[in-house]
């Protein structure tokens, strides 16, 4: 369940520079390419002359051609040429709308009328050159609403990362979460308490005494369909923490977009943005793998956990209070959903 | 098909001596682990709050913790503590009768209520200095009735262990079963042979005369749900047999404890228990590593034949005189389940 | 969907000259071994016993040996011995008509009334000096029609093959496609041209100038219930091409016996058979290899056709003239196999 009228982040658009990469996005079987002058395009993973997937094929000449008997795809789903076939009553296969931006391939699979690329979320971080970014991607078999939940409730730091990003006091402090139209904002502050391994590291790449008692943030937002972007730091206590002045801190925003494969598995496009030593590539690389690393460690969690609820579909689960946030970003969830359906059935009884 | 109200080897104490193990016993996924004075716990292994396996947590002054937000488990299934939280009213999971006992933790997956200890079988061989025991564990994708049955029918060691234990003599020798309440034994015993290659290492190790002819004895017990036991020997020929004085023999019970998976897999717990050179370590570990070997080429016959009962789920399988000892062990197992199956049903209807 | 009253290659004989073979042919699981006189059979591979695969056994006497408890199964598919016991009244396992010729083992997998091996093609390659044979077998996951589609539409060289046989004037080239009785022949000739590595190869080992333009042809022939046999050469361009004499020319027959394992997969038996150097063992073992290069070039290619196909059954798809190889020969199957159930109906009616 997931909604189908919205941007989701599909690939980068390294993954698709040398030839076209084939990959499943919210069910729909998809090829993404470079077409004519370099446009990012997405289409239908699937040939109409013989079903083969256009993905195993190459462009030329701004079309993509099947790598089975030559049929050259259009950027429209519309054949272009078959050698010595005529192809205008070819059937026509699905196009995807798609935005290249933000250091993304953007998809929209749901209604194509529907697709506004004003929709798509506004990250100032990534077309700064005061910010740099580093992120990576990781296929995990679990629905995207586990990692959602995981994103929204960072007590899971201090037991499945308490080496690098965890400690004690995440559990202890209090959580706010509130909702604003449809986002949903989870937030998070401990006052002068020790920084962990993570953000000692950080302290000290950014020229801070990194054993000095710090105050700690961490706020999560969710937005449809399924992006969570959270600002994260550390500042010398005292100093006004969230707010203190740039020369006392450490901070960044962890970058979760969480793209639903189908039901039960995911793409998992993570990253850091930070707004200190941007021109250090080096550093984007360290924090780059550090990060992989950490978030590496939800993998096996979210997996066995998504078996466990697939054995028992029955079961209820708890809806505390650090699980506010995912119940909130379910909610709008469901509601989209909800939405989606309605307006599909209104359509199909206005084409009786 | 398997009794659950019944003593099931679950594990060997030195799987969960560093962190909790999670297996699924007849169907159940459970959670193994060492709780308050060390004592050895079994649960469901699903947390109450989110579903995470709790056998991917850890233990803390006798509680198991989830590995995911830090709930503290009772061994009682009761949720004791979590951080910031009242965990009064957490439904409970589901905890299992456990014994630890004869170097293994036994399991009862069914009705606590009808937990009996004394109910476990009693294993002289094991709390006895004067034998000793090695062992180990394998996974095998079968009915653990096929496992019976293989057992139960030593015919089978001349055409699957046939440069080890198989001799021709096994085949020609008459086999008896016969029933004794819930015990079923077959026996079989062969005189004036050639010892076959594992029994010449045997007496070779018991410092006789491997070239003799002996008298060799096969005597399987099967119990409920699924254990079998089997003496095993050579006698110098002409000496008694099976009776004949120590100094002349060489013997041992393979030891054989099969714990259903689920329907169509197992835990085969294989192991010897012998009654000299008790004390010599590195000969339990050569007698380990060759049973190993040996009871390794079950697994693909095994395994093979599952696949094909399977595919022809309909085909009646022969029910020979060397079969008697599954066939005997299969209607005992089914009286059990059957039982199991009206007195569910007596509990259901005084529910109502 | 297949012929079952009908011919497959099964295996080599070189499969089963060692021990015996199990493989599954059109949805039969087969045990494949030399009894008496070394002649092959095919025997269902399910021991009457109690249900092990037979073909984990051994031959001995012509008979075929259970490895699980000894039963010896006579090539009629009756329990000829078994250790002790009396073996008259076992039930009898079916038995598969196995014919030997042309370096193959054939298989009837249908009703044995009706097999007959004057239906066997003749392959005059296969039996003649005159001619040199190398090929080899591959496992792919596909309905044995997509492969025989394959085949009988070459304009996929010039994509899936495009460094070795492929070349752009194959799309150019009109096609061909006539039916004889249950024979398909799909042919395409084209002229004056340069010959692509593969043949060009061909010309210098022939003693040619690989240089010349070239005359070239493709003549492919279905023949049921799958084999398809392919003509293929080139001539310098001038001297009649297909009907040039040998001095001008190189060419070969491709061999493409396409057995269903089930409904989704196969063996496929490739190979070529050529009329030149025949005694060139090392020729022979380098024309192997190349061709199995090129071949196992379409395997990705037709396993993700398939599962594309599975991911939408209800898709048609375009059947253009290049296609009538194909479709052609899917029709002559779909004949044979409305034949088989209407003649299973008669019976099943005769029958009560």
């Amino acid at each position: 369940m997931f909604p189908k009228n919205a941007w989701y982040v599909a690939c980068t658009p390294d993954e698709i520079d040398a030839k076209p990469l084939g990959r499943t996005i919210c069910g729909e079987s998809m090829v993404f390419y470079r077409g004519a002058e370099n446009r990012a395009v997405a289409l239908e993973d699937f040939c109409p002359h013989r079903g083969a997937p256009l993905s195993l094929g190459y462009v030329e000449d701004g079309l993509l051609v099947c790598g089975y008997h030559g049929l050259a795809m259009g950027c429209d789903g519309k054949t272009a040429a078959m050698p010595n076939q005529r192809v205008q009553h070819f059937p026509c296969i699905k196009r995807y709308p798609v935005v290249e931006r933000y250091g993304f391939i953007w998809v929209w699979p749901g209604d194509e009328a529907l697709a506004d690329p004003a929709q798509l979320p506004h990250l100032q971080w990534a077309e700064s050159p005061e910010w740099a970014y580093g992120g990576g991607l990781y296929h995990i078999a679990c629905d995207y609403r586990l990692m959602v939940d995981n994103l929204m409730d960072l007590t899971h730091e201090t037991y499945v990362h308490a080496s690098s990003i965890g400690q004690k006091e995440i559990d202890e402090a209090p959580v706010n979460t509130r909702v604003e139209g449809s986002e949903v904002i989870t937030s998070r502050f401990m006052e002068n308490i020790s920084a962990p391994p993570f953000w000692r590291a950080a302290l000290r790449a950014n020229g801070l005494d990194e054993d000095a008692p710090v105050d700690r943030w961490q706020i999560c937002r969710f937005t449809p369909p399924s992006h969570v972007l959270i600002e994260v730091g550390v500042a010398h206590a005292g100093h006004g923490g969230y707010d203190a002045p740039e020369q006392y801190k450490a901070s960044s925003i962890v970058v979760d977009f969480i793209t639903p494969e189908n039901e039960t598995s995911i793409w998992y496009f993570w990253g850091m943005a930070r707004r200190f030593k941007v021109d250090d590539s080096e550093l984007t690389d360290r924090i780059r793998e550090g990060q992989g690393k950490i978030f590496s460690e939800d993998l096996e969690m979210l997996e066995r956990q998504q078996r466990n609820l697939l054995r028992y579909p029955e079961r209820n689960l708890l809806k505390l209070n650090i699980d506010a946030g995912g119940v909130q970003a379910r909610r709008i969830i469901e509601r989209l959903v909800k939405a989606e359906q309605a307006s599909d059935q209104v359509l199909a009884r206005s084409a009786l």
